[in-house]
């Protein structure tokens, strides 16, 4: 049970939440609110109406006795994918409508945030409370998902436009890379203490890890440079079968965001096109490439059981670059900040664990089970979050996920190796 | 050689239709004008840019010295398809733009609009002049492109949004279709007054034409839904080969904006969905169908020179429902309209005749040569113009054409046979 | 009503065209007659079984009481398109079946002829005897597919196989091109004599044409080499708008066959890769690269009813070679030959005309109407016949037919324009 | 090292394997062994030239001094997909190829074979001897290949071809499924003894598993039906995304080879459409419709390692049925066998294992490497073999895989549960 401290927090962070999710679109444009590039984004619009209707439908009508709902349609428009609460709109089209309009839906997150506020008396219950927390976290992987989708949407237009004023970096360089060695025993992965977490991080289980090393900050723009100079793209030897082939079919030669120029490399930002900066941890490259370059390097990906257990215990060393800094980019890993290893905060880090169930789950599948455990196939595991993510939100047992060709989420490369 | 008075018609015509190009958006929101739905429409937005771009190209930079254009970007993204002038935006992506803005678009078309008007000493030559009325009549053909492609994405919308307010229409009855006969004969076919035509509608010739009748009036929703009731979609011996492929492709069970409903059909307007009417003519309908209900009917669709012949010299009977008109539906014919023939006005008319040059053409297809020669395949000719053309815009001898497949247009049946 | 003789003369060709059906097979092994490469082509063995289903299913079953059918598979197996006599097997898929096998197929053909042969009495009528003679010009049309589809498949295999071992060419040149003048006038086009004839060809119909000149022979390889030296593919000015489109999306950059090596191209032939002969009429063009070649030199394509008027009461000039002399590739044109105009034989020649019915047919798209009629729509039509074309089958008025970009069938290039 | 008498074994083998693919190909007829239906098959006649190349490629050119090839063509022809050793003719197009036809191709394998048989002395080396293991496990995997590809061009053939007689089945019951317990601990998975094993089954290592249970045999038609009938394909509760939008992309309702009729479901074998046996264990689903089921039953798929510990040491339970027995379809378990569980042998089972490398292999992905290590990537893991696996082909450690949408290989299901 909560304490009424740990309730009166949950609503708190709710309103926290919904302003920060304002704070994104403040330098947004209507019509940059609206569009969809590609098939894996969502318009921003539909973002703000989505985190609103997960509220409206998971607590308000569950939870608030005679609670008349905004919109009807909206049931059918913004759900995302819960088959099992209805039919929904099909997302590859979500960039073709324009009603409900930026000013409805903002209308419609505060009509449901003044019921919330209206009913905090029957929203006390445990199975609420956890509903407005799993609606909270939901949220804050919508605020991380929106930044992903305006990078992508920006970068699709030839103008490239700059979503926020560039900052300055720090200048000095991240030095050699050095391997931690750990060694083989079984251990206890996954979620344990009170807090939150979600359903894919439990339960506890006990795993087996021979020996391993794993690198104390993650690959550079420069490092991985010289791998596009070798050769690395078109070099077979690297790749896994479904690798070269996407690799092939895309066109890939370079980084999702690198633009090469006249003059050498750019580096497309939330700032517009910049100067590349060969210190920044390399970014936007998929599962594929982070494991071509792995292989080029002598070295493999790490299981996700490794990455947990290797940073457990180490909360001192992590010291983040999230979205809270508004640098919204990976920063390099300055000599000064030794002490850091970029574990939590600038890059999500692609390991080499399909993302599957953790034993003893029960994977219901089931409206709430629909959250995760249904898109436990054909996906790799990612740790550590991102210089997008909120930093209340990760932990070190977070499980984030993405098919193995995807490249506009803010994804980079940590090196491991058996001993 | 153009009189003074009729150059300065020009420049009237020229602020008429720019100014109802503003009133055409008026009813619109920021984000209607961002979306695309389909490859074949365009985002409003582009509407907009594009036929502003025209005049700035065509126009200013080639007769207005030391002319500064207004963005240099604007000529990639707004130039639609002339090969001879640059590289263009990919079209299938025009939705997926949200920059410029449309606050940018709009001052666009008054820095252009005050060019044209602080340079109209040095637009009064021959060729000036002629580059401007191709640009009116261009802005003319977007204006109407621009309703095809909001009735459009508005039917793509769950919500069914309505564009104008409903008009109550004419209660009487069209009556029975007559055929007008017509002997055979070598005829004269094309545009040969000195007022403006496109290029397509030139030069005037010859043609044979054997005896044939042609209906007074489009074919009828009601007509329509016999053909429907009849299995007409489902029975290949009514169909061209392509066309019945198209209709299984793509599911065709009725005109584009039929919607069946469990009382019955439905009919998306402009004004949003409407119970049908059964005495308007049937509208949006590929040439595939109306070549299959012709068919059915025992006629077939005539021949362009067929329509054009028979229709000529009858101008009192055109008796048109233009855009002007501002219901932006066709309408039904009344009886106490007889005398009209729905000739110009309402829907344009599929002929049986595949687009081609008229015999002594010559198809240059450099840059003015892009407006309309390259196009003139797999296209089938419509004639008419139509209740979202405008009225001054609209000849007997005007060719129009769309693929055989396309339906978004406002497109209806006129039923011809041989005698 | 036909003589005896005629009606002899129909049975001795069915034998011919028979016993020819199984001289093509000859060279080819079991496993030729298997595969199908892309869409458009067929498998052998299945033009050997649906050439023999015609005559049993619109023949035998039609006229013969009592007939049996040799195999009941075969009506869904080996209809091609005739959609009201039933289903039939999908065509991209006809090179995945194995069975019915060659030998069993061959059994088939032997059967129907026998049957044929046994009820010589009851198929005297005049309905079964014109059922015969289009049989018979159907199973003519399947040979020159064979043709096609044999070189085609053979292309597609790497090791470049032969079918016929080549023979020595004439070495005189062709000379320059000269063009006929034609005046304008009012002209009767289509078939009307006593012989065979498509429906497509009927009935004769006055056309007008304006005064037009024609080329005395075909373009050459040499003369197209000059259009892809001066980058014609690349330059958008030549071509219509789907042209280029196709032209880009496919990579042409020289006819079908033309093999580009280190030391030159070369030219698939049905007698494996050749050194390209300049002098030979270029071949297996697109008409979209017909058309753009055309505006490239100046000229234009005929009109298919120029190129019948032209050419009609000039027997002599044809000159032909035909599938007969079994060159199975266009000749150049030998000077001693002049005196030829390459007309009839040699290449099908693309002509700027839709195919559209003719004035005044009865397009019944049902059962026989389902022969041509019902794929009147997205075609260009070509005339004259060609190398693999029978003899004894070919017309002025042929009206042969293809999608425009099409490029397997043995296609070429004569030139026209206005005076 | 291995006993001389070990090495001579290698050498009969490749006998014994080589002639069992001739007993393969005895029912088919040349057309049955050109086809390829769908990407994932490959024609009979490739398998034979591969299989072969693969003993030319890797054995004789690198171990016999000036070996001649017998074909160049063959390297670019018949290379499956080893990226180090050049390029290779596209599989999806491997149907359109008639040449070298089957008779060349079967000189090709006598050629190979008599040149492994004229050179012995210099292929006793151990590398050459790991390579000839390794190319006769390679012609048996291609074996099961085989019958795969048989069944399944056959299977699109609509006459349903029968490839064998079908043999009487026994016909007691199955009897109910019960669950073997297993309890949890730290367990070697792996292959360890001297016998071959490919390099994705080792090295052994530790793996902690919770305590489960496993049934003791495969789930049969009927109980499959049980769940086809209670609307499982339909409801969306079992289902991954993934697997749903696959089951509705691909209209699934049943398995790949059930063909319903208007008296009930057919199942078609390599005897043809039979009537469907409701003890037999379900054939031909894929992972997810293994997966959906297992939830729909309240259980769930074994892990690999689970498979692996639970029936390790009880050989004398494995009882097979594989392709030795020659019935090449899946035995129903009568009660008098009880005493198997069906592990070895029927069906392939699928686990929830993503197919990943084992900890501390090292996957070196050039030439040998490309065996197995590239395609660890968006796979699952199957155990056990089926009744078209070669007996001495199989072992318990042994680790087949599949993409999750395949079915065309004999895989079943197996369930499990957590304890």
């Amino acid at each position: 049970m909560r304490t009424a401290e740990e309730n009166s927090d949950i609503f708190n962070k709710f309103y926290q939440v919904r302003e920060r999710t304002l704070k994104i679109i403040e330098p947004l444009s209507v019509e940059d609110m609206i569009i969809q590039c590609g098939n894996d984004a969502s318009p921003i619009r539909w973002h703000l109406a989505h985190t609103t209707w997960f509220f409206e439908k998971f607590l308000l009508k569950k939870f608030v006795p005679d609670y008349t709902v905004f919109d009807r349609s909206f049931d059918y428009l913004f759900n995302s994918y819960y088959e099992t609460v209805g039919s929904y709109f099909p997302k590859a089209l979500r960039g073709t409508q324009s009603r409900p309009g930026v000013e409805r839906i903002l209308e419609y997150r505060m009509r449901v945030e003044n019921a919330i506020s209206s009913h905090i008396d029957v929203l006390q219950g445990e199975e609420a409370l956890s509903i407005m927390e799993l609606g909270i976290n939901h949220e804050e992987q919508h605020q991380e998902l929106m930044f992903m989708d305006i990078k992508y949407n920006f970068f699709n237009n030839p103008t490239f436009p700059s979503y926020v004023e560039a900052k300055p970096l720090p200048t000095s360089k991240p030095g050699k890379m050095n391997y931690i060695h750990h060694d083989a025993g079984l251990f206890a992965v996954g979620h344990s203490d009170s807090g939150f977490s979600f359903d894919n991080e439990t339960p506890v289980h006990n795993v087996w890890l021979n020996g391993f090393e794993i690198g104390d900050r993650l690959v550079t723009n420069g490092e991985y440079l010289e791998f596009i100079e070798d050769g690395g793209y078109q070099n077979p030897v690297y790749w896994l079968s479904d690798g070269i082939e996407a690799s092939r079919k895309n066109n890939w030669k370079a980084p999702l965001y690198w633009v090469e120029e006249e003059n050498g490399w750019k580096n497309f930002t939330l700032s517009g096109l910049q100067d590349i900066n060969m210190d920044d941890p390399v970014s936007h490259v998929s599962f594929y490439e982070a494991d071509a370059y792995a292989r080029w390097a002598g070295k493999r990906l790490p299981r996700e059981e490794e990455w947990e257990v290797a940073f457990s215990g180490t909360e001192k060393l992590y010291h983040g670059n999230f979205m809270d800094s508004w640098y919204l980019r990976p920063l390099p890993l300055a000599e000064k900040d030794k002490g850091s290893m970029q574990v939590l905060g600038d890059l999500w880090e692609w390991t080499q664990s399909p993302y599957v169930p953790y034993p003893g789950s029960s994977p219901l599948l089931g409206s709430v089970g629909e959250y995760n455990h249904k898109f436990m196939a054909n996906q790799m595991v990612l740790r550590g979050g991102s210089c997008v993510t909120p930093a209340d939100h990760i932990r070190l047992t977070y499980r984030n996920f993405f098919q193995p060709d995807k490249r506009w989420e803010f994804s980079g490369i940590r090196l491991a190796g058996d001993i």
